[in-house]
């Protein structure tokens, strides 16, 4: 059966788009997928978001990439196939893939819902699966994955504009939850506005928080308050209006992957306050310790959330009406998206 | 009245030890504290624990220094007089005094019972009272404290050895409970083995928790096991065995006030592990955010505790048997004790 088994694997026909050297520069590519498992769920990709990460990873930045890399982990689309086992999806359901198609599911984190912690968690794209394949993203046809990795779209959501929350939203939507930064009346500042910052701001303002968007960049202001319904709007360059703003926020997501100073961001902290790190600089952070000691503050990260919770995360944005602003590419001009996000000209995700 | 009130200011004689300029010198000073106010305990003082704050502001080392400067936080005695309102105590109890001797009672850290996080707080040497005198510390014959600030020492705690705890010891037993730390089963490490450190090896073991105690001294690791009660010891230079114990903590009570490396004792961490930090290097630390985001790890502050929560840790203390590891000298020594103390010269704690 083991032997039956290893012919399924990679039988499946699929095409997507490849980087295939650290230019990053990606092209049409035929590949193959695993034919569809008794736990498998076979869905046609119908849109994909381009996540920051797929930069890094297809220019090998982060030094985990091999080539080809098919990129892609905000990916939506409908149920073609399912496999005998399968409990929850049938054909024509709407669903979707995050970051990650596979874990342990027998460790602590596995066993509490936190496959995203789990020392084994495979990506969705450059990973290598169960059958030691290396695993193949969205900017593809196709998608094999096992049930447990998918969720359900639900139906007042529209596919294109769903397909980010499965990366940005769960990032944002998680640490909101686990640091008790979701009570209604709290203060919450959201630092930068991309991709994850705008998600921010919509489920924060959902769950009833009071929203500051911390940007460098003072022409994003009308943007945050008129657009996406912030509440205020702060220059973190303007040392008068930070003054005026020092301990008065809960919590702040900092969604900023640049090199940035934090002594600020935890002067508007009240006592007891909580900043999440959700972008990783390449080099450490400078992390002043008295600031911290005499307000009992907390520097904190999180990455993606698990699977339940990204469930829960898109039954609440189905409910409250959340979606990414999206700019739909057809994929010949994914080379072209990718140039403007480096120069963060997208508002907020491109999904093709 | 007010007129009346006034008068009642600084009219009681008293005697203590000062730093007179920044070289940190003491010597003997006669002072005055204010008549036994409605709401007052007046205690003869019986110990004085020396914690290394006195060090750094006897010689100004933090820039809020004023002289004469009479030292000590870690206070207990015997109540000598009481105002006509005072509820909780009365002459002969025996009594305690740590960091703080007064706090705006109105904000919500006050209403929380977090008093040590009042921006108002008055600390108990250096600061400056409602009446606007400057308050002197424990290295005197007597105290005049409201009863607010003061806990009660039970019978079974020598005042030698509990003296200490009004400041090593809340500092340590709130960020246990407030972090979460304290779970019977859980692995707590403890950097630094001084005043802080054995403190916080004491209240973890009592607390059920399996406690590591990490150091840069190898030669401290038989009196860490053997004599504090810790279940094993880390060199925190030897990276083989820092290696083995990687992703075994559920949290680390760092005492360390020098400038560390904070990435070695994140990846002793599991997921969702907590650093807390309780002393304050000049500089900032190093913060890799990587390993925090991928483990939702936390790096956090705690300061001293409110006075509920060091009631509750001196009961804590009193009916697990816990008191400081103590050398009680005369205070005629105190000049030589801290030129120890500066070396670290002492097993864990000065009285006097």
């Amino acid at each position: 059966m083991g032997t039956a088994e290893e012919q399924k694997v990679q039988q499946k026909k699929a095409f997507g788009w490849a980087a295939r050297d650290t230019s990053g520069f990606l092209s049409p590519f035929n590949f193959s997928r695993r034919e569809t498992g008794d736990k498998d769920v076979t869905f046609k990709v119908v849109y994909c978001g381009i996540c920051h990460s797929d930069l890094h990873m297809i220019k090998n930045e982060w030094g985990v990439s091999t080539y080809p890399l098919v990129p892609g982990h905000e990916i939506v689309g409908v149920v073609t196939e399912i496999g005998s086992k399968v409990e929850k999806f049938k054909v024509g359901d709407r669903v979707g893939v995050g970051c990650m198609v596979g874990s342990c599911r027998s460790c602590d984190s596995c066993a509490n819902n936190l496959e995203n912690y789990c020392p084994k968690m495979i990506f969705t794209y450059g990973g290598t699966y169960y059958d030691g394949t290396t695993t193949y993203g969205g900017y593809s046809d196709i998608m094999v994955t096992d049930e447990h990795f998918i969720v359900r779209i639900p139906d007042n959501l529209p596919l294109d504009a769903a397909a980010p929350l499965l990366c940005a939203g769960i990032t944002v939507y998680s640490p909101l939850r686990y640091y008790g930064l979701d009570k209604p009346g709290m203060h919450v500042g959201v630092v930068g506005l991309g991709g994850l910052g705008h998600a921010a701001v919509k489920f924060a303002k959902a769950m009833g928080v009071k929203v500051t968007v911390i940007s460098t960049s003072p022409n994003k202001k009308k943007e945050a308050i008129e657009h996406l319904g912030a509440d205020s709007f702060l220059v973190s360059r303007d040392q008068d209006e930070m003054q005026v703003a020092m301990s008065t926020m809960d919590g702040i997501i900092d969604t900023v992957s640049a090199q940035h100073p934090l002594m600020p961001l935890i002067g508007l902290l009240k006592s007891h306050g909580k900043i999440v790190l959700l972008g990783a600089p390449e080099k450490p952070l400078e992390l002043p310790a008295f600031p911290l000691l005499v307000g009992r503050k907390i520097v904190g990260g999180s990455a993606i959330g698990g699977m339940k919770e990204t469930q829960e995360m898109i039954n609440f944005a189905a409910k409250h009406n959340i979606t990414a602003d999206i700019e739909v590419i057809p994929i010949d001009y994914v080379n072209t998206a990718i140039e403007r996000l480096v120069k963060a000209d997208v508002r907020y995700r491109f999904v093709n």
